[in-house]
């Protein structure tokens, strides 16, 4: 059976290059970076190789990136350590309501340390309005963390413009950009962010390796306490394979960042407009402003783990909302945040696609989708004598 | 010029066995652990699988490991939120003095909290007594963390007397076994312990896998909030390849340990027993209860980094306090606390044996070690006029 990966939201294969670029830290350049003879001097420089080519990704400067293990790591980094660090100056946080679980969960463990935290709305394409974070900023608000782009729904946040704001406020701007390094361009400076959170698995670098970007100057609390590793801001003995493997993906990443973008965009745009066609079925996100490989779907009358499930026998792999939350079987908090009602978020299904991803590929699946679907709605009990909802407006219709 | 490698306690290389185990999970088997598909579940088995080969290492439940990226990131993890889960029941909490810097850290970062921290002192040899321990609780301890073994002078506490204590009047024992684990045997059970943690590249796994070991039962706030990896207690996607190396290692360091054991500690023995023939040259830690591939002297008139960089040149690695203390260039604050003044801890040198070491690199460190000693002396302003310090009852005599 052919295997169709379409689930790169959730993660990607490590690339060729990045693996060879890997392999030779596991064992022949294996020192510890802190040692002071020549193999810990190689692993040492081998990271701060890495650091510039992912500082290079985002267009920081090298020391503005530290090393983590992950983007779950990164933004717990980013909101504790940000909130510890300025809590003399106000205990008021913003996020929106569509952010990462370890977003959100950071923001609820704060709470109980007695911060208080806005959740912002979104609108019906996934859009935070800068007009909101604005006037939800308060004389005590120190941090304001908002997406640069969903897994879920595919959406881009209009973050240069919620930076611009935070800018002229003085008030420290955090961008969660796990879905978006790598998939588009990414500029720290353009985007007036003071910290960002990137993964590498999200652009065929290694699993175990994230990154914090921490503008010069902004003061932070360490997650990890410990040794002088990453300028004594995050403890551990370095992940040195992973780390060089991230600065390689990284290199690649910029390299090729327009040529994957066309690749995929009008691979993904062939299959909505033909997923579209059937009836009741309708595209989630926003309609322009999204990644380029992304496409979110709800179908309504069918549940989307049976979709999967579908899908995953024809050898076809794609995600029901988030990857964290595929394994918890519930209606997505994102769809419902931009309205989609309960019977349809139900109905969800992401396929994002990746630099491998062929046009024969998306031929398959653009004839199977449809069967799938019409298979389903045959054996659903929610499609007899139900005449179907209109398409509601909070919706992008076809 | 041939390469040395005698400092085993900064990192190991991968051995090739779980490079080979690692390897499919970069690019075949890269799935997200969390997704529904064949690639996903492959992951997550695979996972499960290194769970229970980590487990056996340590005689605990698979379910009683979270993986996490570090040794680092498990002691803040156990530390923190063991402190925050039970503050309710006191604030309370006892360390050794010479905990690694990722617990003395986190209980500093505690004690800012209002947590009370007490840091037991240790002995002349570096062990901490139980009755200490005993007398230190008081009603509001919750915590009593303190290292089974030292990576800076290779004593091993006696924690399962201490875990009989803590057992008793009813308080969670941490151990930081990153030093211990795969080198001797830990058996969670014996030992009496609450939370253990450990890292795999200490045992040839790989750098960015650690897991920490929490007791079935035990309540403790995540260190990093997300989705639902490792039951809620640890988000983040999980490092695959790097778990699955970390299983792969356990089950290697179980199969060999009496063998690496027997190996490393007749090499160890064979060089401390020559290094001490030198004059004003002193082993630190304990004589017996120590790691098998253990020598930490400190060579009076001499600096340590002095030290390093001449067996250096010779192709000879080895440290001068704690990897992490390498770079700081400042006198180990182990040393101190077993009493070792402060010049003759300016000349610490630890060398640590592994599976690789062989019998020539012993004959040939013993060959130069003396030489670099003399020649150090030779050229050093404090051997001039000096007569010497008699050997201090603080120090393991020859």
């Amino acid at each position: 059976m052919k295997e169709i990966y379409l689930d790169h939201a959730a993660t990607n294969p490590v690339h060729p290059e990045v693996l060879q670029a890997m392999l030779p830290y596991y064992r022949e350049h294996f020192g510890n970076p802190l040692s002071m003879y020549d193999p810990g001097i190689k692993a040492r420089e081998a990271i701060e190789n890495a650091r510039e080519q992912t500082a290079s990704l985002i267009n920081s400067k090298p020391k503005e990136i530290i090393f983590t293990s992950s983007g779950a790591e990164s933004n717990n980094f980013a909101l504790k350590g940000i909130a510890l660090a300025n809590q003399n100056r106000g205990k008021h946080i913003i996020v929106s309501k569509i952010e990462h679980h370890s977003i959100l969960n950071s923001a609820r463990f704060l709470e109980k340390s007695g911060f208080v935290v806005t959740y912002l709305p979104v609108d019906k394409n996934g859009l935070v309005d800068p007009a909101a974070v604005k006037k939800a900023i308060i004389k005590e608000t120190i941090l304001v963390s908002i997406l640069h782009a969903s897994p879920e729904i595919g959406t881009i946040e209009s973050v240069a413009e919620i930076g611009e704001i935070t800018k002229q406020k003085g008030i420290i701007f955090h961008t969660d950009a796990v879905a978006s390094t790598g998939s588009i361009p990414v500029d720290v400076n353009a985007l007036n962010i003071d910290l960002l959170t990137c993964a590498a698995h999200q652009f065929y670098g290694p699993k175990g390796a994230g990154a914090l970007f921490i503008k010069e100057g902004v003061r932070i609390v360490p997650l990890i306490y410990g040794g002088i590793q990453e300028n004594g801001r995050r403890a551990g003995t370095e992940n040195v394979p992973a780390i060089v493997g991230m600065g390689k993906a990284a290199e690649l990443a910029k390299r090729d960042l327009q040529k994957r973008m066309n690749h995929i965009k009008s691979l993904r745009d062939k299959f909505i407009s033909n997923a579209l066609k059937t009836e009741k079925v309708f595209l989630t996100g926003h309609p322009e402003q999204r990644l380029p490989g992304h496409a979110s779907l709800v179908v309504e009358y069918i549940e989307g783990e049976s979709m999967l499930l579908m899908l995953a026998a024809k050898g076809i792999y794609a995600a029901s909302g988030s990857a964290c939350s595929s394994k918890a079987l519930k209606s997505s908090p994102v769809l419902l945040s931009i309205g989609i009602p309960t019977h349809l978020a139900q109905g969800s299904v992401v396929f994002t696609l990746g630099e491998g991803t062929n046009e024969k590929e998306i031929d398959y699946l653009n004839e199977s989708f449809p069967q799938i679907i019409k298979r389903l709605r045959e054996i659903s009990p929610y499609s007899k004598g139900w005449e179907g909802t209109e398409d509601p407006t909070c919706i992008v219709s076809k």
